[in-house]
């Protein structure tokens, strides 16, 4: 490609709007343009990363055994409305209708097209495992879409589909796929990591996400770097506490602590660790009559550590709190007698349900609110001045230095991006949609089914978060937009120059070298300046001083300085550099 | 590709809602199916055609010079209401609300955005040419989307958009994507026809329509076969009538006509040739006040040979017909005191405007309806019974024998399939949305475009259409879901079969053949049964018999029957005929 022939479009600056680096960085480089919000033109330079993206997710694929189909768009709404996902998805889920009244959506993912089209193909056993996937345009109606193709409304998405006779056959569907995805992030040449994931709305028992690992991740990942255990936070176990519980030692104290309505104040006030304090949220759940009011509540407290926070995923499994919410400030001053930042489990004006955090559970002497304002109370102990807990649950996120589950060191905690996600959905959707096959005795059974996702268009971002400088993007070689750009210096002016630089430039070409040669004649640093925005990974400049020595310059995109190469050393290097 | 790890799903009967072959056969042979009306999973031996009509298109539109983006689906209505097409688009403008009640449409086309992406990019002349091109799902919301792929509503369409800086370059750019069009048709190895196109609602002043010949075509393209002149008949001009109008020599003659209200009904009583008769066509045209409100009607009599049909087209094109409707029976009765059957322009209640065919123009003594139920005149002439004309124009289309308008012979009529068109867009989307550059006199200059489609869903239904027999499809090579199948019959009990088989397959692999074997398992009959339905146009069949005597059977999809080759010979053999 010449760049003569194509559209490049720099940017100095990025929009205001752009809040996170690869945002600016892709509207700089003049890849994505934003038509409105959350939906964006793909540009020729960002549309060739995205091609590439699509090629390797559906080479490995297809080697997976995988089987490409192409969904609709736009779907009629019946078969949302056997799953009842027409209903329960919220505003997320863009309804239409079309010309005669008729209810359509956009596909925000397929599960109900490809469970019908399954209901309708696989009719025996004999005909299992299939998996079908797609690589297709998606839509979210996102509350408010930002940071770019992070977080878009239109988007691109591979999601396949498994369609298994059993369980044990469905988990080799699960890690076959699993594999391919290994395969997949490995070829964009990306730090990553395979994860435990909660399985979230979308229902299932198995589900691990894939994880670009980049400090900007909205994503916390735990880890332990002695062993393979990684997990979204969401689902990280903390493992029990080691000891029992200490003796208690100190009397019980009501102490002033005026103005002071945060754990980490109380702390300071009385010079003591975080880790001392106690923290009490409360919470509420209700229970409604068949006609959907409210007939009673129920107020719940959770003791936490101070230094520790609350991880919604595992008291939502806490027996009763599925469907937890946060108390109101009138159900809490019903119940405490008092304003929050105050609370505690003594001297309550109505009886609650308190559930107590594992590592609560072997506190002695701890400091919590007195339910009063501007009141602690310090030497609190289960046993003697409230009862010992029932109910003692895993309510907390881990932290950095928790023991790692398997037993192998401690953990850490990095950030990152979700790009990929292997659910096994088991019959969530089968049943739903009564898709069946008859199976080796002759019985109609419910498809066991996964599901599997990579964001397309979200992976070329995630790929900048974790690899870009101050002066632009980083693409690794597999999804770089071009491979390497030839930087001729004056080439209307040099007639060596523009020799060379044509021969060099037919020799990659032969090579299958995806090559961009920048003849647009801009001044050296103009021309540095866009291929380093843009990212390119490998540059050969060429100028008629070099030439005379017979040299030229490469320069990788991560190099400090540019390496002097001998005119006939420059393919051969360059062979090497690329694995050709 | 083995059978087994693919999905093949053929099916005995057609859908009862499938009313033409193409459809018929998509649906049978797997390719296709229905989610809802005019909206089509691809299934996975219809995406494989899918794909290779893309990879043609898009091998030819870089060739071309064309640079790929990608639009959104979804796009905000603002760019749509600056070309005002948000409000003068009908129905088959798909209109959505987001979650925050803004106003989207789904794209049927990109002309706004593309401009909206030129404006933005392209400052100055310096850049232009330039020419963007999508591959890209459309929908159009049809009122009866029906024929399978061939006028569903959601579809993938390659759009193109060339921006240039006069009228003279645009011209070349039209031609350099006419030549594209020309390679990219040649390539999918279907006959074909450029034809002259009207270029309708979109605008603009040359247009061409790619059509692809089939008896069940919607289109009729009016061809010469002495010359390369080829038009839609929309467009196909009849050439003025070549000599004087004879003298009259009959008397003007009033004849009961009894139940004969048709022109063929009349000739055929009077056993005269029906080109001896006239045919009055009734319209009318409304003009409205600001308000919208009706304040006056004309109402125009057209009279055409009893063997001409109209042509709207050139009608609207008549001065003062541009907005023509057929006029009402009320309307008719005031003007000719007489029902629609007898009409004529003798005799009338009140004044009509009178506009007359070329062809009537030369005529003497003529047929035309009285205006009275049940009676016609003979012997009718201008100059004589009724005024000269004042107002004479081409009002029909052209019919075969017609000369051609290049003077090289007569025409001839078939059917085509509209599957591509070239359109010279002039200023029209520029103007409305001020897109200008810069040009060299430094001034803000309106961009000159051009718009270029290919129905890329459409074309796999257009070659059925053109290409198939009894038993189903007959893929050209170019466009095949598979090029060649292998089928073994007993592979399961023969090793020399399944060892042969084996080695076939590998060896054509290694040379790249789009191969698949199959492995189902199944009898001869219904394998070649499907292959047949399926249309896979090269198969070789491979059995023990045959192989004890060293030979293999060949045979391409429109032989008649199959050939024995020497098992030697198989694999040069299929080089030659694969052109590999």
């Amino acid at each position: 490609m010449k760049a003569s022939q194509f559209l490049i479009s720099t940017l100095k600056e990025a929009p205001a709007d752009a809040e996170i680096v690869s945002h600016q960085l892709m509207t700089r480089a003049g890849m994505i343009k934003k038509l409105g919000a959350g939906v964006y033109t793909y540009m020729p330079m960002g549309l060739r990363v995205i091609r590439k993206v699509e090629a390797i997710v559906r080479e490995e694929m297809n080697r997976a055994g995988a089987i490409e189909v192409t969904m609709p768009v736009v779907q009629p709404a019946e078969l949302w409305q056997e799953t009842g996902r027409f209903d329960k998805m919220g505003p997320e889920l863009l309804r239409i209708q079309d010309r005669h009244g008729r209810d359509f959506i956009i596909q925000p993912t397929s599960e109900e097209v490809v469970t019908d089209i399954a209901r309708q193909e696989f009719k025996s056993y004999k005909q299992l495992p299939k998996n079908l996937y797609q690589i297709q345009t998606k839509f979210r109606d996102e509350r408010r879409p930002r940071f770019g193709l992070m977080r878009g409304r239109e988007f691109i998405m591979k999601d396949a589909y498994s369609f298994d006779k059993d369980r044990d056959s469905a988990q080799i569907s699960y890690q076959a796929m699993r594999a391919a995805y290994q395969r997949i992030f490995d070829r964009f040449g990306l730090q990553y990591r395979a994860v435990r994931a909660d399985s979230g709305a979308i229902g299932g028992d198995l589900s691990e996400e894939f994880q670009v690992i980049a400090a900007t991740g909205e994503d916390a990942i735990v880890y332990c770097p002695h062993s393979d255990y990684a997990a979204n936070i969401e689902k990280a176990e903390s493992l029990p506490p080691a000891g029992p519980r200490p003796a208690a030692r100190e009397a019980l104290e009501k102490i002033a602590t005026p103005g002071n309505s945060t754990c980490q104040a109380v702390a300071d006030q009385l010079g003591l660790p975080l880790s001392r304090t106690i923290k009490s949220l409360v919470l509420a759940t209700d229970t409604s009559n068949e006609a959907g009011e409210v007939v009673k509540t129920q107020v719940w407290l959770l003791l936490l550590r101070g230094d520790h926070d609350m991880n919604e995923v595992k008291v939502g499994k806490v027996d009763g709190l599925a469907n937890f919410r946060f108390a109101s400030v009138a159900e809490i001053e019903e119940h405490f007698g008092c304003q929050p930042g105050y609370l505690g489990p003594l001297n309550l004006q109505k009886p609650v349900k308190l559930v107590v955090d594992r590592e609560v559970a072997v506190m002695a002497d701890w400091i919590c609110g007195a339910n009063e304002k501007d009141f602690h109370i310090r030497g609190v102990n289960f046993g003697r001045d409230l009862p010992e807990p029932e109910l003692v649950a895993d309510l907390r996120n881990v932290v950095a230095g928790d023991p790692s589950p398997d037993g192998q060191g401690v953990l850490a905690i990095e950030r990152g991006i979700e790009i990929g996600h292997v659910f096994y959905l088991g019959t969530k959707y089968s049943e739903a949609m009564n898709a069946t096959f008859l199976a080796e005795n002759g019985k109609p059974t419910l498809f066991e089914m996964g599901c599997y996702g990579i964001g397309v268009t979200r992976l070329p971002a995630a790929a900048i978060e974790q690899n870009h400088d101050a002066r632009g993007i980083i693409w690794p070689d597999a999804i770089a937009p071009f491979t390497l750009v030839i930087c001729p210096i004056g080439m209307d002016r040099s007639e060596l120059v523009r020799q060379e630089t044509e021969k060099l430039y037919a020799e990659l070409l032969v090579l299958g070298v995806d090559v961009i040669l920048d003849d647009r004649g801009e001044r050296p640093g103009a021309m540095f300046a866009d291929w380093e925005l843009i990212g390119v990974p490998h540059r050969v400049v060429l100028g008629d001083r070099g030439l005379k020595d017979g040299l030229v310059e490469y320069q990788h995109r991560r190099d400090a300085a540019a390496t002097p190469l001998p005119l006939a050393e420059v393919v051969p290097q360059l062979r090497a550099k690329l694995g050709l």
